[in-house]
């Protein structure tokens, strides 16, 4: 998968500690790798999630969900596509496509809504700056 | 939170290990305590997971979704509660309520869509008699 | 096991999270049990390590070794005793002996050093009050 | 640090999952860094671990130790040095040097001994031209 303008795209490979003893990936790892996703989207930005932190924003995660379609298994690379689904002043929903890179099979999709708090956990309002640094993109697949 | 016939409760500590440099449990541990949970209300039946598997029936995340509403923090007692909100051949939702065992609150909600496979991750059936010990409980919460 | 005056046990049981494809428990979740078991150890003193937090105090792990004996499996009830080896006013030594609940086996021995630090990450001293709390015991096993 | 013939470096950037309230990594977590740049280091010599797995060899790890120095911070870059301390027919032990890409400050050492296992996890012995990839090369720090 190549990034676009608006989508970004990481690879990982697959680590030992992430995979169960049904012999693929526990189902919990895949929320890091969104996590790990949704950070190098930021980054690409030109501003980091640790730089809104330093501006007393804090991004909550306020909802999950996952669809696993096919297990990932130990030691392969894998792909993270990350995107802006929706923006509003309190709220930024992620959306992510997992796929294996040697097949390029998609593996797995997701969405996080990301709550926009102040450091007290009381609702903020993203910066206009920040907001226009995140420009929101279609679906590439079906969530 | 008690117990109702159908629906079981787990209590658990917040451990240092998972919370997260907000001071609050990182978002990823919500679906291992619903693991957990999933796991005891299983073992209620008097038939456990671990026995599942040794019939050759796995059990596989399809769909997971959470609704993170208040922070779990530090050393907090949690309980979770686990019930079954629909059941079919080849799959079995499971609904959860995570709420904080001193205050009552209700802390996150969230639902996961369970495959039944076989241990060559093909679709399997549910075998009546393990159907049978999986009745379908309302909501007590909205999810 | 049965807790003696200076040595707690606690009681877990080992999640599918924590399984890895070899059908075994994956080695660093003994870091984190030893955790539990080391707050749980504190708390028995009547004075928590959210309490020592609260007061400016951070324990913070210097040093950790983990010996593995045999495997912990999917399911297993297991051991951890906590005890404290040794005691200065800068470190405390915790010693950890894991076991299979079902048969007694030892499963895995551990030692962890905790450094006393404040909040800026210097070096402190163990307060005299909570030093008193924290008697030394003799080793129940060869770590 | 820059990789020799004898030791493999990687790089890893610090996820968030990976702090904890004290605002730095959490020590569990730098077992899993161990792992991987174990894993990378095998993969350097033509033979992966999974390719160890196929031919019923498993490495599991016997005993583990860290010396926690410097906290690693969120988003830092660290860098993983990996290299074979010690080998014998029945046990590897590696070294490991985690470094803060940034400053060069060294963070931590470790040392784990894996032990050579079939898949009944009874006592194997290493191959010999599996052996012969893994130099040992003497320590770059004081682990």
């Amino acid at each position: 998968m190549e990034a676009s303008r608006d989508i970004s795209v990481i690879e990982l490979r697959v680590n030992y500690s992430e995979t169960d003893q049904m012999g693929v990936v526990y189902h919990a790892w895949y929320l890091v790798w969104c996590d790990v996703a949704r950070t190098e989207h930021l980054r690409r930005t030109g501003m980091t999630y640790a730089d809104l932190e330093r501006r007393g924003i804090r991004l909550a995660v306020g909802e999950a969900r996952v669809r696993y379609r096919q297990p990932a298994k130990y030691d392969d690379l894998i792909q993270v596509r990350c995107w802006v689904r929706d923006l509003a002043s309190r709220r930024i929903i992620f959306g992510y496509a997992i796929d294996d890179s040697a097949s390029g099979r998609l593996l797995a999709t997701a969405e996080t809504s990301l709550m926009v708090l102040d450091q007290d956990f009381n609702w903020n309002r993203l910066p206009a700056d920040v907001a226009q640094l995140l420009p929101v993109a279609a679906d590439p697949v079906r969530l």
